[in-house]
């Protein structure tokens, strides 16, 4: 797509070990921005930004490569090790624990922004810790050539270091949050009421993610209601809410547009790209897929939901 | 309405007390055929079968015969005390307990169809127990005058009757379930594949009701899936879901119609009906919201769901 504006996706990159009640798998490509960036990828070109040991594989690489994301800002640090996380997925995937965490060359990372990337119209920040946010933000233009800004983060943030998240709030355009953690950061107990009290919080449009439930939109201009694909091959979750992300933020540098209606077409995009992540282990699916079956999933979602 | 077809709800109906995390009320009507009735007569002429006892208030029918309703067939028993349920909602609506429950009349119940009733072209059978619902449908005509048959059900009948209702299954049109049901009855681990197996053991069509999450409808010409009216005033969710089922059998029955368009549409305006009935206890909101809030509801849904 010649036309489309450049996103950038910045987060964590990882190596996962995976259980899930059914299978387990490990050696895998995690983080949110390996999700992000290759659902990005299918809409807009992509820009990647964050940190790897010398032991990061070289068949991650080529995965990235294989989707054309721009790899100027991935830091390679030779001294160190990739950051590793193991998690295990409880019974009917209601909750996860994880097992390990080895933050490794993520420990100390500064997330730098090359000079060509300073101009992306379009940015994602990944859910690493705010402070990490707000230094990307630092790097970026103010004023009338100040970016479109879509955040993530995650309870982890919300219960240790809430101010510099809602600080983070004020800075930028589009919030993207799971069920739990909007209930959690606002207080409220109703998802309508969370997400019309975090757009007070600062961002002009904030979603909420359900999962297997769908999403909700609020915008200025409205609400919008999204439903899940229906998915009957459900292997792992994790990345699910990256990858949907991920294709949000592509889908809207794709359009150069940020209106109501814009959004909801993301938000439907968005849906359809999680759904395959969800299909297997790491990017397997969500890698192999293609932009033909995402376009096929897309209308399947529209036919299933309007009257 | 009419041109509208007449609808036939046959259920219990009963004295409530309910008692929410943050309120509690008695002396409510209540019982799955009061909601059903009424929501379906904002759209059909509605026939209710059902029993009460002497003590029975006056202002009740009353509220009966506001709503138009024929009560040719509510037996009264002059000897007997009305039905009677007791329930409380744990914290976060997570499931409910029941603290009593009185049968009185409704232990000898035993429905019998008004001549008059029998050419009734639409008929919901709410969720009493199945041996109730098969007597009722050997009253009605078989061959080509055989109505169209919605039928509810819950968990009780499941694990006390399963064979009775799985027999119930192969003599309806429309079997409506909520989800953890839906999962239960068919040993299935995910909606879609519940509603596929539901349909398999009889019914042509199937709506599996996620309450707040929405609905999801299974029909011969395709899958559709509903999102739920973002309710703020969440008041008590008795009720929810008789009269979701109640406005479902009217709209058919207004229609005459039971195509795919027809029941999105019916599902539609079931979802705008049942958020009205959790705005306040017992069918106070559903009684008094009028048609007209109903399709002012109903109008932002499709545009809340609309792409």
């Amino acid at each position: 797509m010649p036309t489309a504006s450049p996103a950038l996706v910045i987060g964590s990159i990882g190596i996962d070990r995976v259980a899930t009640p059914f299978a387990e798998a490990d050696n895998l490509l995690g983080g949110a921005a390996s999700y992000a960036a290759i659902a990005a990828s299918y809409f807009a070109p992509t820009r990647l930004v964050g940190v790897v040991g010398a032991d990061f594989p070289s068949a991650f690489l080529r995965r990235y490569r294989k989707h054309g994301l721009d790899l100027a800002g991935l830091q390679i640090d030779p001294h160190g090790k990739t950051f590793a996380w193991s998690g295990k997925y409880r019974e009917h995937f209601e909750g996860r624990d994880t097992l390990e965490i080895q933050l490794n060359v993520f420990q100390n990372f500064s997330p730098v922004l090359p000079a060509a990337y300073r101009d992306s119209p379009y940015v994602m920040l990944g859910a690493i810790q705010p402070s990490l946010q707000h230094h990307v933000l630092d790097q970026l233009p103010r004023g009338r050539r100040r970016p479109f800004v879509l955040a993530d983060t995650f309870d982890l943030w919300i219960h240790t270091t809430k101010p510099d998240l809602l600080r983070l709030l004020q800075r930028i355009d589009l919030f993207v949050i799971n069920e739990d953690e909007s209930l959690l950061l606002t207080g409220e107990r109703n998802l309508v009421l969370a997400g019309r009290h975090l757009r007070q919080l600062g961002p002009r449009i904030v979603v909420i993610k359900k999962g297997a439930h769908g999403s909700l939109l609020f915008h200025p201009n409205g609400y919008f209601s999204m439903s899940a694909y229906p998915v009957t091959k459900f292997v792992d979750p994790t990345g699910a809410g990256d990858s949907y992300a991920g294709a949000l933020i592509g889908c809207l540098a794709a359009a150069n547009r940020t209106d109501f209606a814009s959004l909801k077409r993301a938000v439907a995009y968005a849906t359809a790209v999680s759904s395959l992540t969800v299909e297997s282990f790491s990017v397997n699916r969500l890698s192999t897929a293609g932009r033909a079956t995402i376009d096929r999933r897309y209308r399947e979602l529209v036919a299933m939901t309007q009257l």
